[in-house]
């Protein structure tokens, strides 16, 4: 893994231990695509780091320095993932926001994730639920213990995700990527006005395919749905081959979910390699 | 300020920024009073570290090891404030928990924090909810951007802390300290099963004076108590004088309180220091 950290715009390569992001998870990150020395999606990673800069009230970096140290960094790397974090800065001890610190932006790349299943994923339902806090749904900030533990749950290698709800027993997401069911012929995915992260490949479904809707569901309603996907900005669309005891077989719809993806980012063409 | 940073009983010096900490506020802290070269109510801090560790499944490091360091940093400070810091420990991307990394162990020592104002504190009520999560409940964990959204909705230096309610409109505590109300001869403190944190001073005052007991509050009955009083491990035990449009003058229960206190931790004794 490749690593940089800023203060303000000034390269310091090491993290200060008194960064509020440390202390209180006080920021926000982006974990993004790399294809072919570009990053997949900018724009649309860099308006959510926007809105959650705005619900914390951090100044954000310059977009355009961001672009800069990013293409930096991921130049020359055909396949990867570059996650991006960005804290409140240096503070001194309290919760008081400082008032002029220089925000601290990591900057760090890393290898693609393993080709997801051919036949498609194996997921649980988790125990810890995600607490309802509208304060703070939507934006992906650093406060996420609900989804380690939620992932701490299992160590079978054989389970690639788990389902997560809410503390009212609705269903959210899984612990690292959107949810989406296929009920009477439309794409249903959970809102995230109360809890969860407003996904970028969730956005993309939701802008993109007419019969893709937020609903709210609860656990029969996934359990009983035509089909199932996951999706998040690293690895796309992968359909759902098993949920605890329910199994489905690859659908024509989730295939065409994804062929779609495929026809109009071409960093997911090729991806997953079941063609490779 | 002055810092160390440990991986596993290894002095590092840096943060590596790929720590779980700050990746994802994986890890506790305590904040603790040093007097006279000696950490106040060691045990007690080390005891919730260690309950926050088994809640987050983190290998909490050797007691008599922190002991050391820390003795070793405040060694000559006559009254300061130590924060211990504990994470997970560097991972990989993503949120599982590495199984055999060294957990990072932080120390800071700062200043003590100014005085509170000799007639009591003045406080607000914040708008900013804490979200219902027992899982996390009672530990002193890094997800702490319910708190920095609270502190950051007032820059008044007149106003010194913030009440917080919980998602279902029960009064949880201050921003950084508990809350005590006095009502028919009783000193009330809400539970924290749900959320807040099991303050080290709240849990001396529910040891310690028998009258002192757990019970869910609301805000009106915060307003119409007899007596208000914020509890930290740092500060001691503070008087409140005004709660939005309430004031209440210095009473001698609080008072009362304040000098139990006093007589059973010498590192309270010549404080707050209305005595100095």
């Amino acid at each position: 893994m490749t690593t940089q950290v800023f203060s303000g715009e000034r390269r310091v390569d090491v993290l200060d231990p008194r960064d509020r992001g440390l202390a209180y998870g006080d920021g926000v990150f982006e974990t993004i695509l790399v294809h072919h020395g570009a990053p997949v999606w900018w724009d649309a990673h860099l308006a959510r780091l926007q809105r959650g800069c705005d619900v914390l009230g951090i100044a954000a970096p310059d977009p355009g320095f961001l672009r800069v140290e990013a293409e930096v960094l991921i130049a020359g790397c055909m396949r990867g993932v570059l996650k991006l974090i960005l804290t409140r800065g240096i503070g001194e001890r309290g919760y008081t926001p400082p008032s002029d610190t220089p925000t601290t932006t990591v900057l760090m790349l890393s290898d693609a994730p393993s080709p997801p299943p051919r036949d498609g994923l194996v997921l649980r339902w988790c125990d810890t639920q995600l607490a309802i806090q509208p304060r703070l749904a939507g934006i992906k900030h650093l406060n996420r213990l609900e989804q380690v533990l939620a992932r701490g749950e299992w160590n079978d290698a054989s389970i690639h995700e788990g389902l997560q709800c809410d503390t009212a027993g609705r269903v959210v997401s899984a612990t690292s990527a959107s949810l989406f069911a296929l009920r009477d012929g439309r794409w249903l995915t959970p809102p995230v006005a109360d809890c969860g992260i407003a996904g970028i490949c969730r956005a993309w479904i939701l802008g993109n395919v007419v019969e893709a809707c937020e609903v709210v569901l609860t656990r029969a309603q996934v359990e009983s749905a035509d089909v199932l996907i996951l999706c998040n900005a690293v690895r796309g669309i992968l359909p759902v081959a098993v949920l605890g005891e329910r199994r489905w077989s690859l659908h024509p719809r989730a295939l065409a979910l994804r062929d779609l993806l495929a026809t109009s980012e071409k960093a997911f063409e090729k991806y997953p390699p079941e063609d490779a």
